[in-house]
C-alpha cells in the first residue's frame, strides 16, 4: 500500500527549539517603552518570568527544551507528516501536497507547544496563577491543559463574540480547570472603559489583552501569557518544522512551498521558521502567510510601532499592523482576527524573505469542505486559510502541468467551530474586503512616537 | 524519557478481522424470523450485501481485510497505546494503566472501522445509498464519513434528543455530505406511528433503526448499516485489539484486566475479542464489559430472543435485553443507550466467558475529568463508563498493593459532548437507577416466539 502518514518516534521529539533571529540578515528592531526609547528586560518582568523574556530577546540559534515540556509534548508529538493522496486525486493536480497535522493534540491545535513551555517556566519561577486572552477559543484552551499540567490557575479572557459563538470552547477550559470570563468585563478597568463607550461591545483580541495584561501587571502572584506574536512563543513552535524536516528527509522528499495561516503568526513561524534555516544555509523553498481578507495585517498593513493591545498597555513593536484599536468583524467567522503581527514575521516580511497572500472567508470554507471530504478530517477555519492557498497553487500546477511539491500546516481540527460551517452551509457567512478608508485611518491612529 | 505512546507503522495495521466465533465453546444461537424458524442468508438480502451477511455466518477464524479497506483505516490507523503515567500518579496506584486511542479517527470514534468496511463492501455491490440510525451521533458521524470516501450518499436517522443536545454532530455529518433527519420522523411509516401515539416522543435508538430499515427494505437502491449489535460490525472492530496486542508485544507488557464502554457491543467486543483468542490459547485475562445503570442490559436484562428495532422489523436474536420497547431516560448524557447487546457479546457473557459491571452516571464523569486533568485528553461519555471502572480498579490495587495491568479503550473523544460536561458541572446530571418494575414489564412484553 502508499504510504499515507510519516511517523516519528518519541525520542525523535526535538530536543531544542529554533531562533530564527540567528538566521537573520538584518538584527531585529528593539521593543520601545511609552516614551519611545528602547526598553529593557525589566520592563516585561511583571508579565513574564525571566526565562522567557530571556528567550524573547535571544540571538542563541538553539534553546534547549527543558526535559519536563518535552514529557508533556509526549502526550501527542510528534505529530503526523501526512500525504493527502486522496486531496491530490480529488484535484487532479500533479503536485504532491503534504500536511502536518497538530489537531490530534488534546486542545486540538498547534497551541500546546507553547502554552506548555509558558506554563512551566512559570511556574520554575514561583507563578501558579496566570491569566491570557483568546479570540476563536484554541489559545485559551491549550493554556487551560498546560496549567493544569503544572498546577498553575488560568484565568481566561475570552472574545465575547467567541465567547457566544463557541460556548463549548468555554466547557473545554472549564474541564481543565480554567476560569473564563466573556471580555469586555466588568472586572477589570479597561474593560470598563470599553464598556461605558460600547456597552455592546463584541470584544476583541486586543481589548482582551489588555484586560489580561491589566490582571496580571496589578498582582504579585500573577503572569500573564501570550499565544502568538512575541518571539518566544514562536520559537516554541519551531518543533513543528523540524520535525517535518525530518519527516521529509525519511521519505527523501522536500518542500517548494510551505504555507501557513498567519493571525499574530505563531502557527506560521512554528513550521516555516526551520525551513528558513534551510533558506539560510543554500536551499529555496518559498514560504508563504495566508491571512483573511477581512484582516489583511501583512498584505495591506502599515510596517509602523504599535502597541499590542488596544489601550495601549503594552510595548510599541515594530510590526505590519491595522491599528492597535482595530475591531474585527463579526461576521468574520474563524480566528486570525489580530490587528497586529510578529515582529519576526514582519521583518522577514519587509525584507522579502516570505511571501504573504489574502484570501477571503467564503473560499476558505468551500476549501475546507473539499478537503474534508476527500482527507476525512475536519480542518479549524484558520486552517482553512492555508488549504485555500495550496489548493489554488494545486490548480496552478495543474495548469502547468508542474510537480510541485506543497506543504502546509494543519493547525487544528474544526469540532468547535462547526457552527461556523453551519453558517457556510446556510449561506449567511459573506465576504468582506477589509476596506480602505480603514486603511488610511489606522495610519493616522499609530502612536506618535512611531514616527521618532 | 520514559515511553508514552506506543506506535505501529501503517504496515501493521491488521490484515485480517478476526472471527470470535471460531473460539467459541459453543455455537451461536441462529436469529430467527417472525415464525420463530431460523432464518437464511437471503431474509437479510434485501438490507446487506451478501459479503456482509456471510462475514455475520462466518465461523472462519480470519477474514481478509481489503485493501481498498486499509487504505481508508491508513488515515488514522495504527492508533497509538497509551501508557497513563499521570493518570497512575494522580491515583497513587500501583497499578500499571494503559489506553488504546481510537479518537484520533476523523470521526472522533472506533466507528469507522466498520463504518469503513461496510461502505466498502455496499459499493462493491452496486448500492449507491445507504441509511442508518445515530444515538450520540459517533455512528451517524462515521458512515458520513465512509460514505463520502465510497460515493455513497448516506441517510442518517438521529435520535431527536441527541439531535437537539448536539446539532455539531449534524454539521459534522452534513460536511461529509450526508442528510440528517431528528427521528422520529413523518418521512416513514414507523416515524408516523410513533408520532401518532407521542407527538413529543425523545425518540430512540430502536424507533431510528426501524425508520432507516423501512427506507432501505422499501428501495432497491438502498442498503442499511448498522453501527454495533451484529457480528460482522463486532468483527470490524478487532482491529483495535489486534494492534493492542502487538503494541504490548513490543513493550513487554500484557494486561490482565481489559475494559470497555458496551452499548451494543461493537467496541467492546473490538478491543476484548482478539485477547480472548489469547484466552482460548490459555492465557488468563478478565475482560470486563462496563455499562449505565441507567441501561444495564448486560448486568439486569433478559437473556432471550428479541427484536433489534422498536417496532419489530429485524430478525429476532438471543441476546440480553431489556425490552425492544425500551425508551431511555432523557437525562442520560451519553451513548450506551440500546436495549439489547450483540449477540455475541451476550453469549460470552451467559456463559461466564467475560464479565460486566454497570456504573452509575455522575460517577462517569467525574472519572473523564480526573482523567482529562491527567491525561489531556477528553474522553467521549462512553469512553467514561471504562474510565471509571478502571480508576475503580486502580483503587482497589491501591488498597491491596496490587501491580495490575489495566487496560482499557479510549473510543472517543468528547469535543461534541461539551454540553454534557456542562451539565455535570453545573449540577444538572442526575443518576438514574433503572427501575426493577421496568425490567419486570419487559419480561412479558418479550415476542412470544421467545417462548417456542
Amino acid at each position: 500500500m502508499t504510504q499515507t502518514k510519516v511517523l516519528l518516534d518519541e525520542s525523535e521529539i526535538p530536543t531544542h527549539w529554533y531562533n530564527v533571529v540567528s538566521d537573520f540578515p538584518n538584527p531585529p528592531a528593539p521593543p520601545l517603552g511609552p516614551d519611545g526609547q528602547p526598553i529593557g528586560p525589566e520592563a516585561l518582568a511583571p508579565l513574564f518570568p525571566m526565562a522567557l523574556i530571556e528567550q524573547e530577546v535571544s540571538v542563541e540559534r538553539w534553546i534547549k527544551i527543558p526535559e519536563e515540556v518535552r514529557e508533556i509534548y509526549q502526550m501527542w508529538r510528534p505529530s503526523p507528516l501526512y500525504r493527502a493522496h486522496r486531496l491530490e486525486k480529488a484535484l487532479g493536480t500533479p503536485a504532491k501536497i503534504f500536511y502536518k497535522y497538530e489537531g490530534i493534540s488534546p486542545a486540538g491545535s498547534h497551541k500546546p507547544n507553547t502554552a506548555v513551555a509558558q506554563a512551566y517556566y512559570n511556574r520554575q519561577s514561583g507563578i501558579n496563577k496566570l491569566t491570557t486572552e483568546t479570540g476563536a477559543g484554541q489559545w485559551g484552551c491549550a493554556l487551560a491543559l498546560a496549567g493544569q499540567m503544572f498546577g498553575i490557575s488560568v484565568r481566561v479572557f475570552m472574545v465575547k463574540v467567541s465567547y457566544d459563538q463557541k460556548p463549548f470552547r468555554r466547557s473545554m477550559m472549564q474541564t481543565w480547570g480554567a476560569d473564563v470570563f466573556a471580555s469586555p468585563t466588568d472586572i477589570t478597568n479597561a474593560g470598563r472603559s470599553i464598556l461605558a463607550d460600547d456597552p455592546d461591545s463584541p470584544g476583541s483580541l486586543g481589548i482582551a489583552i489588555s484586560e489580561a495584561v491589566e490582571e496580571a501587571a496589578s498582582r504579585d502572584d500573577t503572569n500573564y501569557a501570550l499565544g502568538s506574536v512575541l518571539n518566544h512563543v514562536l520559537l516554541h513552535q519551531t518543533v513543528i518544522g523540524q520535525e517535518a524536516q525530518k519527516q521529509f528527509a525519511k521519505i527523501g522528499e522536500y518542500p517548494d512551498m510551505i504555507f501557513a495561516p498567519c493571525g499574530g503568526g505563531s502557527n506560521f513561524g512554528g513550521v516555516a521558521f526551520p525551513f528558513f534555516a534551510d533558506n539560510a544555509a543554500g536551499k529555496n523553498v518559498r514560504l508563504v502567510a495566508v491571512e483573511p481578507s477581512s484582516c489583511p495585517t501583512l498584505t495591506r498593513g502599515h510596517y509602523a510601532y504599535d502597541f499590542g493591545d488596544t489601550l495601549g498597555m503594552t510595548p510599541l513593536l515594530l510590526q505590519y499592523t491595522l491599528g492597535h484599536d482595530f475591531i474585527p468583524p463579526s461576521i468574520h467567522a474563524g480566528g486570525l482576527r489580530y490587528h497586529g503581527d510578529s515582529a519576526l514575521v514582519s521583518q522577514m516580511y519587509k525584507e522579502g524573505l516570505i511571501e504573504a497572500v489574502a484570501v477571503p472567508q467564503i473560499a476558505t470554507f468551500e476549501a475546507g469542505i473539499t478537503f474534508a471530504r476527500a482527507e476525512g478530517i475536519i480542518p479549524a477555519p484558520e486552517s482553512n486559510h492555508a488549504i485555500r492557498a495550496v489548493i489554488d497553487e494545486a490548480l496552478r500546477c495543474k495548469e502547468s502541468a508542474e510537480e510541485k511539491t506543497l506543504f502546509f500546516n494543519l493547525s487544528g481540527h474544526g469540532h468547535f467551530d462547526m457552527a461556523s460551517y453551519d453558517m457556510y452551509f446556510s449561506g449567511e457567512l459573506v465576504d468582506y474586503e477589509y476596506p480602505e478608508v480603514e486603511i488610511e485611518r489606522a495610519l493616522h491612529n499609530l502612536p506618535k512616537v512611531a514616527a521618532g
